[in-house]
Parts: structure tokens; sequence; C-alpha cells
């Protein structure tokens, strides 16, 4: 076999082999395929497509090109939860404690925010002494202790996705459903897991914008997680506006205690209830989703979710004192609010903007190598649907550097649309895809 | 400017303007752009296409990577003469002396042969000393003494073209119209000409077997010519089976020779002089290609072209008296007649299959580094129309190692497709395109 004539085959739209896909990837990862070919083949398929059966095979090669985690020897049903991400998206800090105290085991690699995203990683180093890379040794061993565990990708596994990723971010082959996919999933079923419930985000705060790209996405994720063997659902969830009150990294944390305790803003609460329930579904701890629902409210009634947030920190070598002391988590020194100058309804806002707004208080990072200001982020005040008053405040920037708060606050200022009629109502959760 | 921007943009079936095409031509050719940027850029341009615009700017970037010759200090038109290539296809040996003796000036700057088509360098070479390295000085020296001159591609012409068509034949980008014009016209444009015949073949032996894809080859071609302030025409023309009796290196020099000497098979005869009389008339030396070609005629039936074809190899290095004694090229230590073992008429062959089993037996390379066996040869005594008896020889081998003759053999034997009914007259000359 030759990449020449794959890469031809790919190019005049012919469908590869397993086999042959196999050899790409491989050959690419032990570096006897060069770059070159490589960015070649990309981009035929990028442009060409790749079917499910294709798409099923590379998830395949890419996951087999490292180590794949097995938690057989921890008892019960492993279960994970993953987002495309978007702007005060933090439901991964509060359902891996739900699902935990319900009795699964959560073991979730998770990433870095990038551009106008906030990632899980991020968040939880704002709690003082929080370490995210753990050895698999170590993550095991929090998980068996504790049933959760909130780690980084290593070096083991899928080191194709690494390579394949850092080139397509040169080579303009990044904005495809079928690598996107491949990417996500080699990655996350390379951890083990028996389920895996997807949270494809929509809207002007997300990747896929449209609905119809992120129900596309939903649809090719969930039957290649069926294809290999692992329960999938996928909700399409609505990302026109952030997430809860709270974007940044400290702000986030205080957030997710709060919904922990009980408290918390209602569609942070109800999206964080609504994927537990899904984990104990599939995670075949409850009969039914409506189960699932009751079980994940008990948990958080009861104080045990928090409680085994509370465990899951300190197993990590985080400060479990946060837990009842915010105080102890990085702030910004200062704030200024946003007031509106119409009067009306909030008709939309521009996501996006926020999230760009965030990362240039020095919330959020350009590049990989960029460093993260934790205490620095907004607070919303109004959403959608909700009626303001000229002069009534919007939201509030929590920052700590004068350089580029001007520029920030025109962006978040100019991207709340404000009008005279309330808009429709909108569902927070859209659809829910591969539930059988 | 960013590389990746300009990728996306071609991905996205973009326009390029001719800055974009120069960033990417000079930065790939200065090492500043990575063969991974250019390969995802071939691979979107092969599938989405450039148009005529972008043909003429990446054309004329490539051009201008490296030096442009300009002949200036010679007087009168310098025109030449490009063929895509075939089998047999000697006519270069022919058109040069008998432009050159008629009074124009022919720079050529010719290739080797690659894969089933033979080059006119590796022909040319055949003569004992033939010398086709020269120097750019050198040259100018050799044109200005007998107004022909024939050598390889020096590394100062189009060096952007030598790089990316390296990187085209192990990327799978090299079959595209576009990208093939903007190659040969590159390199043809920097030697310095007023005017170019361009002989595109097709059938069974060319690189565009079907007419209608030689003859979008040619129109991009003469338009990009055009473009750029060139006189040129070109002719399509049929390569359905080998041009002339012989192919092979000796042989071709022994049948130019021939036509020289007013004898030679007509189809070989034909093309050599229409060519030649296109020339004449795109270089303003006749009014017209009917002169052109009684111009043509008249320094083959004066001897002109012959004692031209003396004085240019004389000039190279290569020994003259080849031109009466051809006994002295290398010729092959045995032969081999091919029989037929059916009654009627040719009706077809299969050109590609000669010009392989001609590789096969040393007279072609696979690789560009491989050496060539300048003696071996494949002589044809039918073609297309011709009546043949069983028992009567189709073609003789010329050879010296036994290793693939059978295989070879085979491969000639089965490329003849003899019937009963005597099929229709094949015009040698299909189109002319280009002629105002």
């Amino acid at each position: 076999m030759r990449a020449v004539d794959l890469i031809r085959k790919k190019r005049d739209s012919g469908e590869h082999t397993p086999e042959e896909i196999g050899f790409l990837v491989s050959g690419y990862t032990k570096d006897d395929i060069p770059d070159y070919q490589m960015a070649a083949w990309l981009m035929a398929a990028w442009i060409r497509g790749l079917n499910r059966a294709e798409l099923t095979a590379l998830t395949e090669a890419m996951l087999h090109s490292g180590e794949v985690v097995s938690h057989a020897d921890i008892p019960g049903k492993k279960v994970d939860k993953h987002s495309t991400g978007g702007v005060g998206d933090k439901t991964s800090l509060i359902l891996a404690p739900i699902v935990a105290a319900g009795g699964l085991t959560v073991p979730m690699i998770s990433g870095r925010g990038l551009g106008h995203t906030g990632g899980t990683l991020d968040k939880l180093e704002a709690i003082p002494g929080f370490n995210t890379a753990l050895s698999l040794r170590e993550f095991k061993r929090v998980l068996r202790e504790c049933g959760m565990g909130l780690i980084g990708q290593t070096a083991e596994i899928a080191p194709a996705d690494k390579k394949i990723y850092a080139l397509r971010d040169v080579t303009s082959t990044v904005e495809n459903v079928g690598l996107i996919c491949a990417s996500i999933m080699s990655k996350k079923l390379a951890e083990g897991i028996d389920a895996l419930v997807l949270d494809v985000k929509t809207g002007s705060g997300a990747f896929m914008q449209k609905e119809e790209d992120a129900v596309q996405l939903a649809e090719v994720m969930v039957e290649i997680a069926q294809r290999m063997g692992k329960k999938a659902v996928a909700l399409i969830t609505d990302m026109e506006q952030p997430l809860g009150r709270m974007a940044g990294h400290s702000l986030e944390v205080i957030e997710s205690i709060d919904v922990l305790r009980g408290n918390g803003p209602s569609d942070l609460r109800e999206l964080s209830v609504e994927l537990s329930a899904w984990m104990f579904y599939l995670g075949e701890r409850t009969a039914s989703v409506e189960e699932g629902r009751a079980l994940a409210d008990k948990m958080i009634a009861t104080g045990q979710a928090l409680e085994k947030f509370r465990q899951g920190i300190a197993l990590q070598g985080g400060d479990p004192r946060v837990i009842d002391d915010t105080s102890l988590l990085p702030r910004a020194r200062h704030r200024e609010d946003i007031v509106s100058t119409k009067t009306g309804y909030i008709l939309d806002t521009d996501c996006l903007q926020f999230g760009i707004a965030l990362a240039m208080l020095g919330g959020g990072r350009e590049k990989k190598e960029d460093s993260i200001d934790h205490g620095v982020g907004l607070e919303f005040h109004k959403r959608i649907g909700d009626r303001i008053s000229a002069g009534e405040k919007l939201a509030t920037i929590h920052y700590n550097a004068q350089e580029k708060l001007a520029e920030a606050r025109e962006k978040i200022a100019s991207s709340f649309a404000i009008g005279e009629a309330a808009p429709a109502p909108r569902p927070l959760i859209r659809r829910i895809l591969g539930a059988s």
C-alpha cells in the first residue's frame, strides 16, 4: 500500500477500506508518512468527505494509536459526558459529582479552553492546588476512591489525534464534521467508558452555530460510538447565550458550587440534571431518564453531590475549603457594570463576542502556550426574554488590567440585541438524538 | 497574508488574486511556506480548480521565480514548439533544423523521458558527444551561431516549478489541466521566445487519452500564452499509434535524418512540416501557414535543414559524422521479429503498451535517476489501416538483454487489434486551436 495511491483514491471520491485508513493513521503516527502527504489526504477528505464506515475506521485507528484505558478493575459502569464547548459551560463540574455520588464512575478526560470557549481543566485549576495532570495510575486511584476524576489528555492517549489535529490546524482542514467527530470520539473512547452523553451546542456561542450542523455532528458521533459498542446519546442544546450567569474560571466554580447546593440559575441546573439523568440511564443506574432526573435531584438535595465534589477536589490535591469559602479562589480586583441604554426585551445575544471579550481580559487564550487569569470573568444579569429598563445593569465585568477593558466593554455592550416585543421563549434542550 | 487563509479560500472554492498566488509561489520557493501547506493548497486547487486569471498568475509567478532568459541580443524572432509527449515523437529533431535553416531562432529547452514517453534530450544524447547541459552563456553562443540549440532545463529557470512538481508527484496532484499548463508554460515562457507552437497529443499513447481533455489543455495553454503576450497555436494530433516507424533513441535519430533527407515515413514528415510551417508563420517568417509549408519543404529538398542539423550537432559537441554514417550511433546487438497470427486490417493499437515495453527493454526510465540504453528500440512495420497476413511481420524488437524480452514481446504482440473490416482513416492532425 502506498500513501500516494490512497491520496489519489480520496481525491477521486473513492471509499477507503478500514485497512487503508489504518495504514494512513499508523504510518503518519510512526512518521513513515510525511506531513505533506497527510496534508494532501486531509484536504481531499475534507472536500470529498468520509462516510460512516470510513469515520468508524478513522476513529478506531486513532483510538488504537495509543493506550486504550481499561477500568475493568473498578466495579460498575463508567460513563462520561462530552460537550462541544461554549461560553459559561461548566456542567462537568456539577454533573461529575452528581453522577459519582449516584454510584457510577466518571473517568473524565477534558481539554483546555481555546479561542472563545472555556475548558474544564482551566476552571478546575482556579481551585488552589488542584492537579489535572495525574498519571493514569493516580487517576485510577482517585476513581476507585471517589468515583470521579478529571484530568487532561495524556501523551499515551490517541497520539495520532494529537499529531493530526496539529496538522489540520495549519492546513485549514479543521472545520469538518467527520474529522471533528473522529478527533473527539477517538479520545473519549480511549477513556475506557461504557456510555457517553454528548452535549452538542448550537447558537451564536457554539462552534456549530447552525442547528442543522450540530445535528449532523451529533448524529455522526452517536453512530460512531454505537458502532464501536458504546451506549451514546446526544443532546442538542442552546448556546445562543451563556449557560448560567457566570463566565470565567473562579466565577464558574462558584456558580457550580451554588448549583450543587441546590441554588444557582435554573438553566444551568436544568441542563446539569438532564445530562446527569441520561448518564444514570445509559450507565444502567436507573431504569429510565425520569428516574435519573429524580436521582440527580436527590443527590443535590441531600448534599451528597456537594460532598462528592469536596472529596474529589481533595483527592486531586485541591483545597477542599473552597466549597465553604469561595474567597479562597483567585478573584479580580475590579468590577465594572455595563448598563442598558435602551428599554425593552433582550431579543438575542452574540454569545461568541462574550467569549472573545473574556479572552481579551485574560480569561482565555489565543495560543496553547498562553497563560490564563482565573480571576477575571463576566457576570450576566439579564437573559434572552428578560425585560430591561434603560440604566439597568446588563452585565458586570470582573477585571484586573485596564488595558483592553474599553474594547471588551464595547464588545459586550454591543452584543445584546434589545427590542420592544418579547421574543418567543427558547428551549434550552432542543433535540435529543440516539435515544432508543 | 497567511498561507492558512489562502488554503481555506481555495478549499471553499474562492478565487485568488494575483498577489495571493504570488505570495504562495514565492513563499514556497523561499521555504517560508512548508511542504504540508503547499500540499494542502495543491489538493484544494486540484479539486476546486483554478480559473484562467488564476492560472495566468500562477504561470507568471512560477516563470518569475527564476531567471527569465532574454535573447534580445540575437536578431529576429525566436520560436519554439512543445509537445505533451508520446511514443516515437521525434519532431523536435526535425523541425528545429528546418526552422533554423529557414531563418528563425529556435531556443529549445527540452525534457527527459519519463514513464512510457521518450524525451528529446535522451534522443540527442544517443549521438556520441552531444552535450545537452550547456550553460545559458554557451547556449546563447550556439543560438547566435546556427539559430538552433537544444538543452535541458537549468536550475536557474523556473525553480518554483521544479519544487512544486516534485511535491505534486508525491501528493497525487499531477493530473490537472491547470497545474500541468502552468508547469509547462512557466518553463517555456522563461526561454525568451516570441511564439510557441503546441503539439497536444491525444489517443492511447498520450497523457491526455481523450480528445476533449487534450482540447481543454490546449485551449488553456494557448490562452495563457496569449495573455502573456506570446503568439501561440495548438495542434491536437493523433497518438493512437507511434509517430513514424521507429521508437527508441538511436532509431529515432536515424529516422529523423531520413526525414531531413526527404525520405522517412509520411506521417512523421507531414507533422514535422506542419509544425515547422506554424513556427514560420507565428515567427513572421512567412505571411501564411501555406507559405510556411512551402519553406519547410524547400529546406528539406535543398538539404539546408540537414546541414543545419549537422552544424547544430557539431556546435553542441556531438559527432557530426552520424549524419552520413548512422553506424556511429549505439545500436542493439539483437533483433527479434513479431509476426501476426491473424489476417486482416490493423484496427487500433494500445500505444501506451509500446512505450512501456520499450522502457522495459532499457529504452526508458521509471525513476529520474535510471540510466537509459540508447540502442534498444521498436520498429513498426504496420500502421492502423494497413492490411496484414498471418505470418507477416508486425514489428521488430531491437534489444540487448534477454531479461524482459519475453514480457515486452507479449506486451507488443497483444497491443495490435486486428479485424476483418478496414477501419476509417485517422486524421493525424485533428484540430488546430488558437489560430486567428
